[in-house]
């Protein structure tokens, strides 16, 4: 089966460890055996922690643009509303299978219905709601640990000041010639990993050390340093 | 301590990746240090996975059969019902453990009450309602892992066509000379292992690969194809 | 960032794995990178199994003795209430953050908090009810698995008999020269230790043996016996 697949992540971290900005949003085509990706679309947009929401219609865009380059069976969309058709759904749905969601996060769902159901009928293609169980979005995830890693990296160099960055849960980093690797610290995850190049070969320009998150179990963080 | 646990698992996939049926039921005897099976009874069923309650009752047939030949202190049941002795519960006691069980659940779960009060006054062995703590229940677990493997095997063989086999939550398997193993992938489980013994080297018959289940987390499967 | 944090554990087990008391307190100083103790106080009191609301107290008061001879910006409290400052809230507000909470907790509580506020007005230093998500805090409770370990391992030399110890949820023993070290066997945790010191090589007038707790998965446990 061919799966495309999107997720938002990696964060910039205060000096209090808690995140200020989602650092960037990845879309991904994962084929057997369902390891690692085939093909991917990333974008960093160190979109503020407060505007969170935003980010999931930004997903949507990305798999959709994704699907025009490359063939799939399915989307795999990260919102957890028990495996529906999120392009056959309307805001009242949403609501139902989501009775408690906040305001902001309602509107941004019901924006990305509507583009999943614009998609699904120009390809074909259905988009299932499949939240956390979906191993595709948890390569998306691990992809943002590399990619946002990435980003990061260039932001400190460019703006010369120590950053530090929260990875996504249970995901160790380490960077291979011109490929970074997110490796999932996730049991029975041992073989999953995301990826990023590293075109400019822009890791060199920068000191990185990766420790855990005092104040946040399970998730592991890295501080980004200029070398110059 | 002599502890007897019985457990079902491994399933064949649709190309969905649903499961369509429970492979086997495998009763174990687990002894200090509690972390491989010294004894075992195991029997394939491919139960239809709607009948999925079925197979408790099969359980505690298994575990009473184990019993008949090792002697034992207690056995492990799995049922998420407070570790109560299940040896001592009626229908009423049920009910009121697990209020929103399904009526073919509490229909089960009753007849293996009475089978286990029948077995606890024969053998004076106690059952008790261990679910998900138990250690031997989880090496039961990973014997369904192994044996349903060979099971697929036989299936595969037999019928000359691909299976596709959902192993039990964070397993993985190898084989090594005519021993499956099953290991344990979840965390402090790693000298935990289930084992099936492949007396006709069928496995040979077979190529195998084992990946994620790309549609549930944790979860890996087993791609078996005749190899002639 | 410096930070203080404390926690309790280690039991000893009946002959039906059932705890019968908390071993130990250990307060812990950890710094960056956050995976070790920087220093390290710990009690051991062997508090019976039914009055274990009572090591909050001496949680409290053995951070507050780390804290006279060591400098920290905050100290991480195991109480899971919201990342409250404990140092501010009143008897009420626990029991608002803390609906269920038996009436032993809440009274240990109140006392805890209490002490917390006269901490801080001496030191300047907060106390936040970190509860499960502070590294540190898990620092401290690996550390009650080695401590623990000496404690017990003492316990056996001096009465000259067979004790069974339960470990901290996912820890395991080693003993490398005179320290004993207890590591974490949580995801992304691989490179979290506790310590302790044998000063007195007392675990060479030992024979020991981990394995998994059967009745309570996730937890190992260690057979310790005199061995002369």
């Amino acid at each position: 089966m061919r799966i495309i697949a999107a997720d938002s992540g990696s964060s910039i971290l205060g000096p209090d460890f808690e995140p200020t900005c989602v650092v960037c949003t990845v879309a991904v085509l994962v084929e057997e055996p369902y390891r690692a990706p085939s093909a991917m679309l990333a974008e960093a947009h160190f979109c503020p922690a407060e505007k969170s929401y935003d980010v999931l219609v930004r997903e949507i865009e990305l798999a959709g643009r994704l699907l025009e380059s490359h063939r799939a069976d399915v989307v795999h969309f990260d919102a957890s509303l028990g495996r529906a058709r999120l392009d056959q759904l309307d805001p009242d749905d949403i609501a139902r299978l989501w009775p408690r969601a906040p305001e902001e996060a309602l509107r941004a769902l019901s924006e990305v219905a509507s583009r999943a159901s614009r998609l699904a009928s120009r390809t074909g293609v259905p988009v299932v709601a499949m939240g956390k169980e979906s191993v595709p979005i948890r390569i998306a995830e691990l992809c943002c640990g590399a990619f946002g890693f990435l980003s990061a990296v260039r932001e400190a160099v460019e703006e010369g000041r120590e950053i530090l960055l929260g990875l996504p849960i249970r995901c160790s980093l380490c960077v291979s010639g011109r490929t970074v690797i997110a490796r999932s610290l996730t049991p029975a995850e041992h073989d999953l990993i995301g990826l990023a190049e590293d075109e400019q070969s822009i890791t060199g320009k920068v000191i990185f050390k990766e420790m855990p998150n005092p104040t946040l179990r399970g998730f592991r963080m890295v501080y980004i340093r200029p070398s110059f």
